[in-house]
């Protein structure tokens, strides 16, 4: 079934960067849980979840933001650093879970890099239990009831797709959904497809309108970036009510509605916005390499004109903006 | 009604770098059209419907591409850049369609620039009938059915958004409509909102599995484009069937679904897949503005790890990609 195994040789890195390596059609599992009270129960049922996935005969699994905990950024309370600090003993566990249902797998964890230095990390698994690498966060939200910036240093790693057995994966998180660039950027590097594991939801106070707005364009965003880039998304979202710690709102109705659309951005899968499920999904290279050759967005992007990109906003000099005269 | 002149005055342009800029809520008209046999014809009926929008109090209308013909680009025949070089007179009769109706117009017209040298340019008429500017589409397809790349240059006025008198408008072109980067420049340059006169449509003997998907696809894409940069999109389809000239294709069934989303990517409005319709959106400048204030996604963006986006592909050195250890 694996078209392509892990390289660790550097010096033979080049075939590496053929894009859509993978060559046969894979079944990817995303376990979209709720929170089940303590950390212990929590990876109780995520373990038994990827035992069953891979007894289905997933070779990917991925798993929602912060998966081992409650979603705790609804407050700012320096107690919940606590769970970072096992981040090297968790690396080490999720390896052998990985290896042993020798699945890709995709966590998302909270890292201790030093006291007062963290990040909100992916660690990637190749079915040996190796650390195919990691991704830390790179936009890092903050609004009311998603505290990130306190808690989250934004990431240094860029945008670097990692090198699986099952392909190359462009690994982001939650927030980087709404970011276009990320994505390109991911596929720009051979990413050959992409994949966020996330943490989002309602709050009951707001209209049915509004929650309806938020859930559209949450999907409507990831979808466009399958299109734009001719590539599938997978998108492993958390579930269930999880009130507020600090008092300061209600709490979180986390939205579930994890999907995979292929690479015109077609729905293949979606969950519901309440149950704990596996979701599985066959990925098809054939289809996607199909798509990409005939809308082939990559072939005419006008590099020349997109220095804007690096920039906040294009507000220095309004008397530099030159207009054709008809 | 007007928030704001357009300024002509170079030393005092730096108020107009201040972004939505229209502060009560304007109504907008888009004309979904058939072409009607002969450019006469239908210069009859499009000037028909601006001034029944105008009547309606529409102070913002779009056509839809290349509005003055047939979607000529289905074959590949010099005889068509015969109409371009009314480039000059058709800009002086939209101009004055503009002024009579006192409607800012979005065109979009063949230009001539020298033989040889032609654009799809969308012209800008402000509501006394003078030239907000134009836009040169800078995105250019070429796949069966839409030869484009054989008439058209590649634009090089760049992303520009054009000011007039219902605001700073970021005018692209069709095929435009796929490339994130393209919207988000507009989006950084101020525009208040993003237009793209568009011909879209599907060849009958595709499956409607096929036809469904390319047709999300286009939605999707687009209202993603309102998501990321918290703005409204405006998009004007053609209509109806036309066959291709040269017999190699059947011709093209235009899809129509002009639409007007808000700047979650709400459906505020949207056309059916073959009437000809005036299609009305009234845009509220307050909704813009509170939704980019509570998702602030361009606070957030990691600018300086976004160098890869000017590049064609990011796999000249496999070995620079540097990977974090853990």
């Amino acid at each position: 079934m694996l078209a392509k195994k892990k390289n660790k040789n550097k010096d033979t890195t080049t075939e590496k960067m053929t894009s859509l390596c993978y060559t046969t059609i894979m079944k990817t599992a995303l376990i979209q849980q709720k929170y089940h009270g303590t950390k212990a129960q929590t990876l109780i049922e995520t373990t038994r979840h990827i035992a069953a996935a891979a007894g289905e005969g997933a070779e990917l699994v991925v798993l929602q933001e912060l998966h081992q905990h409650e979603y705790f950024c609804q407050s700012e309370m320096t107690r919940y650093f606590d769970y970072a600090r096992n981040f090297k003993a968790d690396v080490d566990y999720w390896g052998k879970v990985a290896a042993r249902h020798k699945v890709v797998l995709v966590t998302s964890l909270f890292e201790e890099r030093a006291p007062g230095l963290y990040h909100n990390t992916a660690v990637v698994f190749d079915r040996d239990g190796s650390i195919a690498g990691k991704y830390r966060k790179m936009h890092i939200p903050d609004d009311p009831g998603f505290y990130e910036k306190f808690y989250f240093t934004p990431g240094d790693t860029g945008f670097e797709p990692l090198d699986t057995s099952v392909g190359r994966l462009g690994v982001m998180v939650c927030w980087d959904q709404w970011y276009p660039e990320a994505a390109r950027i991911m596929a720009l590097k051979g990413a050959e497809m992409l994949i966020y594991p996330t943490a989002i939801g309602w709050f009951d106070h707001e209209s049915d309108g509004e929650k309806r707005r938020q859930w559209e364009s949450w999907i409507t965003i990831q979808r466009s970036h399958a299109i734009a880039n001719g590539i599938p998304v997978l998108s492993c979202n958390r579930v269930g009510f999880e009130p507020d710690p600090g008092g300061a709102l209600e709490g979180i109705h986390f939205w579930g509605s994890s999907f995979v659309c292929g690479a015109q951005g077609e729905m293949l899968t979606q969950a519901d916005t309440e149950s704990e499920t596996i979701l599985y999904a066959d990925i098809d290279p054939d289809h996607t390499r199909q798509v990409r050759d005939i809308w082939p967005f990559l072939r005419d992007r006008r590099i020349e004109k997109y220095d804007c990109i690096g920039h906040r906003f294009c507000d220095s000099d309004p008397d530099t903006r030159t207009r054709p005269s008809v």
